[in-house]
């Protein structure tokens, strides 16, 4: 291999850029509408981030964009982090004045569609920088399910190889058809934003927390214009309609693009989507009946609550109906749980992911089966696709490494001071991008306000690998990658 | 396959409660020197257990015993529960009455050499009781050692395949050299046992606990008879000596053996030894230099704590020299991951255990590097010897499902009322067969006396599922294993 070419990178987080400056106009103009002077903030942002953006793409012209291997793997870390780094500048820039850490901090968990807050009050926030999250969550959302269909399938981490496209297949350089599937993907999110809208604003949210909250939802991100989430609403129209759009944020979208094409069935053939309604269904209800049986609420409001928070926490969305660390702490350690679990790929959602479960369950099948019949080979098909011991191999080592670096970046925030619970749901939550953790600090009714600038940068570290499938980032450690 | 044939079964169980029965005279004739009226509780347990052992002996007679792998699945997990029944008979019938959870409990805790107690004080028990505990952890040392060396291997769970001897690797059946093997290891373990109580005595411990906690050492199991376990002694010397024998209680005895016959260098040549030492040294040193740094204490005793606490941990021993979860939420968070560590395999400890780790990070740096360089193929090796895909995959299971069973276990342990902390890091203590956990309740000057009955069976079997590495017991949850 020869020395990396970084022209091709740097100019496709140049043009990056210039998306970035362009979505900073739509909060400026909010705050220009209702006559807040924040505007300035996004005027002087997008000045600079085009400003960059522009640079980038001069200073590093090729012609026609062709990466490598080992491009790609840099580029799709970097420009995380670049983007990640002028999306912060609104919230460093405002009237409200976060820190670099908090600034970051917020950002990345915009773009990764985490949901996590430095924000100890957002309701008084200006409607700009309020817009603004959501527009992290579901910009980023865009950038995932793209990422999720074209790039890592490609690049072969924790697994994704399963999801290759037959075109791509044979081919060695990334298919420049990003673009063009971003766009069918966009359409798709758009109308779907829309109709979350629309069903808020009938369950009768008001129109800017209803789009707000629409791309939050969607995005699986969980940025909430009230401080208490969706409780705040006391509305359970609004909670059923963010259910809804939830689980539909956490399904794999080409299948709605499939279902938009005429292929009506091609989502419920797809077993991740089966199995994973499934897990949703039985785990609500599950807990539905425990807190009926506790005596917690009646049984509408046991099923509603506890249908909302699983799906929330399962679609890796972090919205809370209720403080629901209160049920006590056999749903504690519950909650726990489902902030590892996920949905399906393809998605706007974190976590470990349904189809990995599914990969794990079909090869331990087979090697328990083996342990007492050793002759008998069970052939292993997904979706009816083979699957090969690469594919078993990369995804029992994606969830290893997914588990030991919880463990790990809870180490580093009990160093910092923070208790266990704190610490180990804390860093369960930025891996999983789900948004809260446990205990009375950052659960579903509390922000990481008051946390430690190094615990902030662990946790965006943590957001970071979580969001690009771990390995992405973690190959770049190898001192091989740069040697050859 | 044919309908599985019990009579070898139930005729080695049968046995191994003969042997059972004569361990309980050793705790009897200590009773009665000491004048102890609790001399009757043995003398009746030792009468009611070699009564079953030779019914079941005599009425299972077959010519020569042979078994199949069903059949060796079925006596693995049956025999450690027959053989826990009747050793939690002195815990139930002596003067301190046991519940049967509780008395299950304590002898799990011995057998499986975890060393969690519900005894909530055990300074004032007979002397006869204290020894048993002790006496079970050392048994269990030698069962599990013994069962790592024949039994798993030929079993091929969760990659024991790796430590298959070449004579047995033709073979469909155990060699019955079980027995053979178990004199010659009972000999280097009684040798070892001798020398740590003459090293504890040496340090200015009495007599009978100098030999209940050098069995207890050996075994990694952790029962003291003291409250506050080698705290107590406040002496810096006993700690020494203990530190020693846990940590070679936790090396793989085969190379003990290889040792005896000439073979100086067999251990230090095992790359698990020198990686597990080495990880040994470098958590205490970091640990040790974070209780410096924090001024907690002085340079002495925070090198000696620091090694004591890492060590008992990583052995699966339990031992405490002092309440280290008073030293901060960082070292807590590290004591909770060391929980999860375990020595080598073909010891008494328990955990994931080192070798794993070395498969884990072979198979994981060779994934890394094939995600830039696809083409270069890596032969993977350990200890000199080939690993193959079955391999791998067998250690990932292995992994996957036991962080997945402390989380299930978890959650259960949560629904009988414990709080969060106590209810994982217990269900990690027991599948690790650690002993102590974190929190006030059972942290490590805590018991267990004060958990549910319901709590003490999940415990239970969580240790039950550790000893046997996980799939032994798994396997006979498939139907298909009773089908065939």
């Amino acid at each position: 291999m020869s020395a990396l070419d970084v022209r091709p990178i740097f100019y496709v987080i140049g043009s990056l850029l210039v998306v970035l400056a362009t979505a900073m106009l739509v909060p400026m103009l909010v705050d220009l509408s209702t006559g807040h002077r924040d505007w300035q903030t996004f005027a002087v942002s997008a000045a600079l981030t085009l400003f960059f953006g522009v640079l980038l793409m001069l200073t590093n012209r090729t012609r026609g964009i062709s990466l490598n291997l080992r491009q790609t793997f840099v580029l799709t870390t970097l420009a995380w982090i670049v983007v990640c780094l002028f999306s912060s500048l609104p919230f460093m820039l405002s009237e409200s004045k976060l820190g670099f850490a908090d600034g970051f901090f917020e950002a990345m968990s915009g773009l990764t569609t985490t949901g996590a807050s430095v924000y100890a009050t957002v309701s008084d926030l200006p409607p700009g920088i309020l817009l603004w999250r959501a527009l992290l969550v579901w910009l980023g959302g865009i950038g995932i399910v793209g990422m999720g269909i074209v790039i890592l399938p490609f690049l072969r981490v924790g697994g994704m190889q399963l999801f290759r496209a037959e075109s791509s297949d044979k081919s060695d350089k990334v298919v420049p058809r990003a673009a063009d599937l971003a766009l069918g993907f966009g359409w798709v999110y758009l109308a779907l934003t829309i109709a979350c809208v629309l069903g808020m604003t009938t369950a009768g949210m008001g129109v800017f927390d209803a789009i707000c909250h629409a791309m939050a939802a969607l995005g699986t991100g969980g940025f909430s214009t009230q401080d208490t989430s969706i409780g705040a609403y006391k509305s359970p129209g609004v909670e059923w309609v963010t259910i809804l759009f939830m689980y539909l944020g956490s399904l794999p979208f080409v299948r709605f693009i499939s279902m938009v094409r005429g292929d009506t069935t091609a989502l419920w053939r797809d077993s991740q989507v089966r199995n994973y309604t499934v897990f949703c269904l039985v785990v609500s209800a599950v807990l539905a009946l425990y807190l009926l049986g506790s005596g917690q609420m009646g049984i509408g409001e046991a099923f509603r609550h506890s249908l909302f928070n699983c799906v929330s926490l399962i679609t890796t969305t972090g919205f809370a109906s209720t403080d629901y660390t209160l049920w006590g702490p056999g749903p504690v350690a519950l909650f726990f749980i489902l902030t590892f679990v996920g949905g399906c790929t393809g998605s706007t959602s974190g976590g470990i992911k349904m189809f990995r479960f599914e990969i794990l369950w079909l090869a331990l099948r087979t090697q328990v089966h083996k342990l007492f019949s050793p002759r008998r080979v069970l052939p292993l098909a997904y979706n009816g696709k083979p699957v090969d011991a690469e594919v078993i191999v990369s995804v029992m080592g994606f969830t290893f490494v997914y588990m030991a670096l919880i463990l790990i970046i809870a180490v580093g925030l009990g160093l910092t001071g923070l208790d266990f619970v704190t610490a180990i749901s804390g860093a369960a939550s930025a891996l999983g991008n789900v948004g809260p953790g446990l205990g009375s600090l950052i659960g579903p009714v509390g922000n990481y306000s008051t946390l430690e600038d190094e615990a902030k940068w662990l946790l965006s570290l943590g957001m970071l690998l979580g969001r690009l499938e771990l390995f992405t980032v973690l190959v770049m450690l190898s001192p091989n990658f740069w040697r050859t």
